[in-house]
């Protein structure tokens, strides 16, 4: 099944796909949130799917599709985390799990436009596989027993203006991590049971061309190792995210153009559904 | 007036203390959140001080004191903020605003035991002007205009684990800023109208010995400043916290030991009110 938000921004509707129907979650929830996943949301909707409790959705496929998570209390991402990405950056490999934050707030859709402003120059795509928490998750023993704290996974562009980032950041990455729109997500969330996180391909495009083609079976910290080790320093609660890291393929490495206005960047990763958002520089 | 949430964790109630007595909020708010401030709470509770329209609270001096608001949407600190700090922590002053993040689920009230895993050899104290945004701040034209965004002020404790923010981060600091209760804040928040952010003392001592005496008017970026220049770079919205960065004197500069069990951490700012916690070793 698929966890999915539809509706226009900030009126968005919870709903499950299963089998290629849509069905209107409003009688066992408000949203998809930090709540849902704290209440075993995924597994009262899967009760409720057997007992044909659920009614069809009407119109489901001409709403918009939002973000399939309302305002995590955190988005944690893990840096340099692809060993080619690290060198296309100019950066080793690191030892543990590099970290940093992106606003909630900048959570959008996978298809929303996503404006820039004027002097977001050296704004950048970055496919992501992202995780959603399920239990809160504090000094987790080892990496084996992390994967029961993930309720689900989700398609995520860390979005990135490197000038705010790297070269007017004082070294610290999260100031350029945060421009409105900055972290789309979606279009849904596959409950962990049913996603094998090892070895997805994950890919962006920019007006079609490729730019990104990758496996996350090339993680250098996989997705139970990445909560095991930042469970030592951070407690995680539910409706958490965390983005992963991302692979070789970005403008930063001087291979592609920043993006600019019209550009279409598309990106997706097996089973977890694609993006497309048209670039519009803003005054 | 001073804005309060007394009570048990997770069941504090919102409290104005108005020339030494205590008010109920509860007639007019569920929380002090986000909320509140999106909806000029501090102009309602104004006005019905004026009014005459709440009661006293009874026993409020025996109640807990929480942190002063709940749960924003994210906690956004400036490093390196203070010239003798950057130079204790072997830095340059930064020639734009640093920053990194915390998580909204590390705030802790100003009182509460401070509880460390037993391999948290490095942790850290920094007094620091905490600021509430009132209204969204995104692109703020000045310096000057972005005065009229900050709804209060806090004093906040910015707790740090040098060895997860420095020596096995990679460089991002977030990593070493997110243990449980790392971000103790309050006792209050006092409306931005009856503070004068440009020279307030800010103090802290371990066991009663100073570590830390300086005065904001030593921030190279002050208030309006970070304001100003982050809001080119991340929205800002109503309750979200700042923390402005902190003077010299932490135990990073060799000159004190880390904290360890038994150890009491104090701290004040002017007219924002005083910290005391206890540092409690866990297993």
């Amino acid at each position: 099944m698929e966890l999915l938000r539809l509706g226009p921004i900030g009126h968005e509707i919870p709903v499950v796909r299963d089998k290629d129907v849509h069905y209107d979650l409003r009688p066992l929830t408000t949203d998809i949130d930090s709540e849902f996943f704290a209440d075993d949301g995924i597994g009262e909707v899967r009760a409720a799917l057997d007992q044909g409790a659920l009614k069809p959705l009407e119109g489901a496929e001409d709403r918009r599709i939002g973000a399939p998570i309302s305002r995590p209390s955190a988005v944690v991402c893990v840096g340099m985390n692809y060993a080619a990405h690290a060198r296309e950056a100019g950066a080793e490999p690191p030892e543990a799990p590099v970290v940093f934050f992106k606003m909630p707030s900048t959570i959008a859709g996978p298809y929303d436009e996503l404006e820039l402003p004027p002097y977001a120059t050296k704004a950048d795509w970055e496919v992501e596989l992202g995780l959603v928490i399920g239990t809160r998750a504090f000094r987790v023993a080892s990496a084996e027993d992390a994967y029961s704290h993930v309720a689900g996974y989700v398609l995520g562009n860390d979005l990135s203006e490197r000038r705010f980032q790297i070269d007017e950041s004082g070294g610290q990455w999260s100031k350029g991590k945060n421009l409105p729109g900055f972290t789309p997500l979606g279009p849904w969330i596959r409950p962990a049971a049913e996603v094998e996180p090892e070895s997805l391909r994950l890919r962006s495009w920019v007006n079609g061309e490729v730019r990104q083609d990758s496996s996350t079976s090339d993680l250098i910290f996989d997705v139970g190792q990445i909560i095991h080790q930042l469970s030592q320093t951070m407690p995680f609660e539910p409706g958490d995210v965390i983005l992963t890291g991302t692979p070789q393929g970005v403008a930063m490495s001087g291979k592609f153009p920043y993006l600019t206005d019209g550009d279409v960047v598309e990106m997706d990763i097996d089973g977890l559904g694609q993006h497309r958002q048209v670039v519009s520089v803003t005054q």
